[in-house]
């Protein structure tokens, strides 16, 4: 039997099939599949089209957590649209406003996720699943609909890409920058339709929000998924939440890499990247620069779960937010947010002057709660600095971590948190 | 000499005259002028037209409040006009996201508003401000910018309608349905022009929240302002922010009012305005129809003071919002936010599943977090049901005060709140 990566491994169980190689076609059996409130609509329609049958309703999820609280009247009808299906179905995994959260960060939260599924969700950050050892890939609405209507998908097997971060991590570094770093070596398509796995003893120490902070930003190196190997800090997330039914599969020693990049933990600082691609990565040390900011935010799938904001908050601890800076720290879900609260932090993040958002997307994709104006400059913990991502096409963003990105705001200008905290 | 009014005395002594009469047209001196992100852009273009010329520093505010968090580029270009200006002009009385507050919540709270004041606002419920023996009214953006470079603005003298309402409230009745009861008795033109005059045993014995909840709405009947002489209640909340330099006017026993309207506090039930005007009252007993909501809203400058989270919380307490319905609550500045949560308001609001917003108008007035859709029904403590006011043209908006709102969540249609808190 020839070797094959966890990617394959899952792709191949789920076609029922002992072995898939790169390139292959398959239709394979897909566990979950989810959409959004910008993405149902075209979800819903195209399985009303197909003649409203829903293959398996315990294996569909809908969140409304984009443009949530309804930004608009465009943003409320969309929800409406998702609300209504919601009902008219009985659909059970769907959140309303008040218990949602970003999708990426719910659904493991929720336990939805384990190792060795297959996913497929209507946003291109599905990826972030990859962290529990599933197979997790984000797909065009219409199929994610088929996935809906019909219980499967099609996939070209992709082919593997491995990064080895061995040694110790310092102080202030996490999954973002492992994850930039990554990006900013190889490009924003330097894992074109790749698989990207990652592995290595910095990558076994990593927590499992980290873990999901690097397979999210798998997608903007263009790749197909990003999969870390469950052990037992997967496990035992799992176990916190009592979930024990699944399997674990992992890839064969001899398995087929297109690549293999090994990076050494212990060189890796914190890392900024510029204006207007990930790719543009620099270590917070090379930048010589004064970058005067306006607006920080700490949020989004990439960056908004809890460790996120206990960083966040080390930084804040009896430090304010410079003059004229906005501060927007957005918890990811209302675990997360209740957490938080209870746990103090909500008392830093006000006493410094931060704003605190409900859970939503928000900004990090223009959707609302902190829009750039023209000439504006944002440092954020989210996943994209394209031009207009977070508002206006003459804005300027850059993103980071979160314990940069709450120094920053201190500073009010793009800083290493050594010097915040000395 | 001629008797005169509260309101008739502060113009006058503002226009440095000892008398002036219903009709006059007099140029007085203002104590506060403030803007918006909605208006300030039109009032800081009228004020660079006349030379940039800034008559008092002290005496002007600027409160981003209306779409921030910047809900999108046009109202963070909004924003930015309105901070640039502060910088170039070194403008000490302005509020960044993370400090600001709903203006009309947040200028009392701070100690801007004292008895006696002239006050002009770029935003039609300056009118709240009348709580506290203060002749406050909203003018258009360029009677603003006029207020900004000359510190004064011209005023014809309102004739005066007095509202007494002498005896005991009911439980879960406060200003709110005092102002809706006034409303639905003289309509929405019912007291054009004119100010309103509010007293009585029964306003005597209101908190100020309720007072500023009652004055807010005098625009809604039309209004120029609403006004209560200050007493006991005013001086001890003016005390507990150490303001003790202002001077208290009162009405004189056989001033003229063009009408005056009685009420019995004690024959006053919750009331609800139908959509599609304030004016469209009924009292919650009245209600025999089943009016299914999708919408919750308990905020604005009319209703986001603590005391009507308090009043929210105790309806919450160990209900849950129900299911498909929006709850969405919005303290009106960052000292009620933390106040809730210090007291433990948000364990509750969260328990039962509403969503809490950082300090916003919001929703109000359609501008983000909690947009309604097409057919959608919302029930707000906020102060005008206009069609459209809250998102769609097509929805329906019913105002009640935070205690039915917060029932009808738990409901999931208007309920009176003795059906929840039995």
């Amino acid at each position: 039997m020839e070797k094959m990566t966890i990617s394959q491994k899952i792709l191949a169980k789920h076609a029922k099939k002992d072995f898939v190689k790169p390139g292959e076609i398959i239709l394979a059996d897909v566990d979950l599949a989810f959409a959004n409130d910008v993405t149902a609509p075209i979800v819903i329609k195209f399985v009303n089209d197909l003649g409203g049958v829903i293959a398996n309703k315990d294996k569909i999820a809908l969140i409304p957590d984009h443009f949530t609280p309804n930004k608009d009247i465009n943003s409320a009808n969309q929800c409406k649209i998702m609300r209504d299906f919601v009902k008219q179905n009985n659909i059970k995994h769907y959140w309303e406003s008040g218990e949602v959260g970003i999708e990426h960060a719910l659904l493991p939260e929720q336990g939805y996720i384990k190792p060795g599924m297959l996913i497929v969700g209507a946003d291109s950050h599905t990826c972030t699943h990859g962290a529990f050892g599933a197979f997790a890939t984000g797909m065009g609405s219409s199929d994610v609909g088929f996935a809906f209507a019909t219980g499967k998908s099609w996939f070209r097997v992709p082919e593997s890409i491995k990064f080895i971060i061995n040694g110790k991590r310092n102080k202030w570094v996490g999954g973002k920058d492992f994850i930039l770093k990554i990006i900013g070596t190889i490009g924003v398509d330097g894992a074109l339709y790749k698989s990207m796995e990652f592995c290595g003893s910095a990558i076994s120490e990593l927590p499992m929000d980290d873990r999901m902070t690097m397979c999210n930003m798998a997608i903007e190196a263009g790749g197909k998924n990003g999969i870390i190997e469950a052990d037992e800090t997967t496990i035992n997330y799992l176990k916190e939440r009592n979930i024990a039914d699944y399997e674990i599969l992992k890839s064969d020693e001899d398995a087929q890499y297109v690549k293999i990049y090994e990076f050494d933990a212990s060189n890796i600082e914190p890392q900024v990247a510029f204006p207007h691609l990930p790719e543009n990565t620099k270590g917070i040390s090379e930048i010589k620069e004064d970058i005067k900011i306006d607006q920080a935010f700490i949020g989004s799938c990439t960056n908004g779960r809890i460790s996120d904001l206990r960083i966040a908050a080390e930084i804040l601890k009896n430090n304010k937010v410079a003059k004229y800076v906005r501060l927007i720290i957005i918890p990811a879900t209302v675990e997360i947010y209740k957490q938080a609260m209870k746990e103090g932090l909500f008392d830093i993040f006000l006493e410094a002057g931060a704003v605190i958002s409900t859970p939503t997307c928000g900004p990090c994709l223009g959707g609302h709660m902190g829009i750039l104006a023209d000439s504006e400059v944002a440092v954020s913990t989210s996943n994209r600095n394209f031009v207009g991502r977070m508002g206006s096409p003459k804005s300027f963003v850059y993103l980071a971590n979160p314990a940069v990105v709450a120094a920053s705001a201190v500073a009010g200008k793009i800083i290493n948190p050594v010097e915040v905290i000395k």
